[in-house]
């Protein structure tokens, strides 16, 4: 997430309660978790085990639980809970505004573009122009669709990530992260009725141009989608994956979370992808093979009788 | 279903054309399936098969094809068809009544709960407070909703029991069991968007505290979800199943009917659970089965051309 | 799809710009695939492989782009583009027309039909008596629904067919076959919450009598579904299949395109249907197989390890 403003870095420690260590002088451009991070941004870390990883990525400014050693150009905000921490600022840069009329005053949209009935366009959201946004979609607040886009009836654009803290004081239970990124939809895109496409935590989903998709798809919270693509009908995509360009996803294939699907890959139906996969290949089964391997072995299945046969009666 | 006022039976009696067999002077609190009756509730039955069952249930008063023997404290209702007296009830002491405005003048909101455009609230719905009730969400009559909820847009609790009873008079059709149950959904619960959840036939939906949900997420009528469980995107859990707490199911898993999934089970991705699982372990695949042992026969199945070989080439 | 009147042949010429060899005189009564066309429709065809096929098929017109032979009492439509020429035509047609309130007035409503509040009903919408129309149900322009219906919330008719011409000019890329077919449910079926039912993309997707499906289903475009067929929650089916009379799909099936499922077919949940199926049988697995067979396969893996064992030990 990019603040609206730049946010100095004094006025974030004092909003968290942190003592900073290093510059004071500095401002943050937004946060942003640990692979997407730009200069300028804050991150938050809790575990020893990603400090290194976090001090060393390329955010200026690290909330953490314990002083450690830094480059001297960045800072460290030091809190007890960076979690929590995390929260406040989301909550204090991008609070839920609930929304007093189906269409937001601050959203914008685009010449030749038609608006159906029924429609929830949030706060902020900008629709480009020459697009049908069909009956009972919602676009929720922030998110970004580009020209010639068609969303088919009852799709949801920018609903939160499924994402949850897992805590184990006294019982296990799950304690939300909040998201605060944004959908970005670009040119020329079609989406089937009655889909959800998640926002991103804190950076963005992204659906490339010309990518098409059928009916209740679900692509989850920062997947990043390629150009080209074409999903058919109750695809399931989780969160923060990458489908390279020109990707075919046919009915009910499910992907996992944070892996890459190579370009030009094509899935058949019913596919599930537990793991990266390489472009320009056809797969099949669940977990995905290379398609005719798997084909052979359905075969191969139906063969063992006779093997069984043959190895018993000899004996 | 609890009637809102005790019924005389005598009242039912006239209404369903009924004969009463036994004590005529009591008042019927309510009706139910076989499994759900309580003492002072109404069953039905119409297959000899499960008259005795019935009988000794909990309940209080059978409606029934036929004089059968009975507990003194009880009544039997005599009518030809116990089916179509069922309805009867329903439609008298749960009558469908449309909504004149999105949102019912009888239903209740908490407070500081937040209610986005275009939600449809039902006739007697109740939500807690510090609840989200996100654009396009439909609760239907009755359902109960706890505090500190959040519902995505496009979800609908409440929608009827996928429920019919097969007639093979002339040629196969159905015939709608009318549900007259609720959703009751607890605190701290997440549900995602576009996700369904059916009400009970006669009895109640349940989802326990701090359970979340992700999108596109089906859970069929009279089913009972623990506390704390996870549901990953496109899961469906079809009716009267019982998902045990902190159960955690993976993208697409799909659970048949009236089957109990125990404590801490975790489902892989894609799984198909057609009978009950114990609590504790990790499974995969459809059947699901324990997901080690699965690893491993899909290991020992690309082993067979190799064992063909060794076979057929000594030959 | 079917003209509001004839048109004359010349018309559609001088729309397309193309060059009528034959009878001038003749007019068109609509425009189809060439598996739905009729005495009097216009085809289309680019492609020399299929060009014996359209002009020989019942259409009285074709628009092609090239002069070939064909029986004296048709008549070619010349054109450099036939696919952009079927496109014109629709839009000429059957244009988009926005909605500027949820229900069009040209919907129509029959008797004792409730319609709920956030219901969207597009242009020509008919619908018949005694049907229950849930909350935030969309049906799109010229859809049809018959009597006895009840379509739970949220659920939406009528969205375009996932359907687009591969170009590979210059990179892949997809333009979309725009669609002017209709849906049309016959009497006594229910729909469940969040189903999405395509448009045949010139002809009509069918829901035949007494059928009933649970929550977030999907019907593909032009697909003809029975009478009295049960589909569970979570099932898809692609575009112009056909599935029989009395078919049960249970929660989760997936059914590819252009097949047929016979008559009182079984499929267990989450099978997979890549081809056709002969009717009154079982069937089970993902490519789905008769499914007594496949419990049987499955027992048959279990056996490798005793007789990997047995084989490899003896060497």
């Amino acid at each position: 997430m990019r603040f609206e403003r730049p946010v100095p870095i004094t006025e974030i420690a004092s909003l968290i309660g942190a003592e900073i260590i290093g510059n004071q002088q500095g401002v943050a451009t937004g946060i942003n978790e640990i692979h997407k991070v730009e200069e300028g941004d804050l991150v938050f870390v809790d575990h020893p085990k990603y400090y290194d990883k976090c001090i060393n990525s390329a955010a200026t400014y690290i909330i953490i639980n314990q002083k450690t050693d830094f480059p001297s150009h960045k800072a460290l905000l030091l809190v007890e809970h960076p979690f929590e921490a995390y929260l406040t600022i989301v909550q204090q840069f991008r609070p839920f505004q609930p929304l007093k009329k189906p269409v937001s005053d601050s959203a914008s949209i685009g010449e030749n573009t038609i608006v159906m009935p029924g429609v929830v366009l949030g706060n902020h959201v900008r629709i480009g122009s020459n697009c049908i946004i069909h009956a009972n979609v919602v676009i929720m607040d922030h998110c970004i669709i580009g020209d010639n886009v068609i969303i088919q009836p009852g799709t949801i654009i920018g609903s939160d990530a499924f994402y949850y803290n897992k805590k184990t004081n006294r019982d296990v239970h799950y304690k939300k992260m909040l998201s605060c990124g944004r959908v970005v939809i670009e040119n020329d895109v079609e989406i089937g009725a009655n889909c959800t496409i998640d926002r991103g935590v804190s950076g963005d989903t992204v659906i490339g141009a010309g990518t098409k998709m059928d009916n209740l798809v679900h692509i989850g919270h920062d997947t990043v989608v390629g150009r080209n693509c074409l999903f058919a009908a109750q695809v399931g995509i989780a969160g923060a994956t990458i489908i390279e360009d020109n990707v075919i996803l046919w009915g009910q294939v499910g992907v996992s979370k944070t892996l890459t699907i190579g370009k030009g890959a094509e899935l058949y139906a019913q596919s599930g992808v537990p793991a990266s996969l390489e472009g320009g290949k056809k797969y099949f089964g669940s977990p995905a093979e290379d398609a005719m391997q798997k084909k052979k072995e359905i075969v191969w299945i139906k063969r063992i009788p006779k093997l069984w046969e043959k190895v018993m009666n000899k004996h």
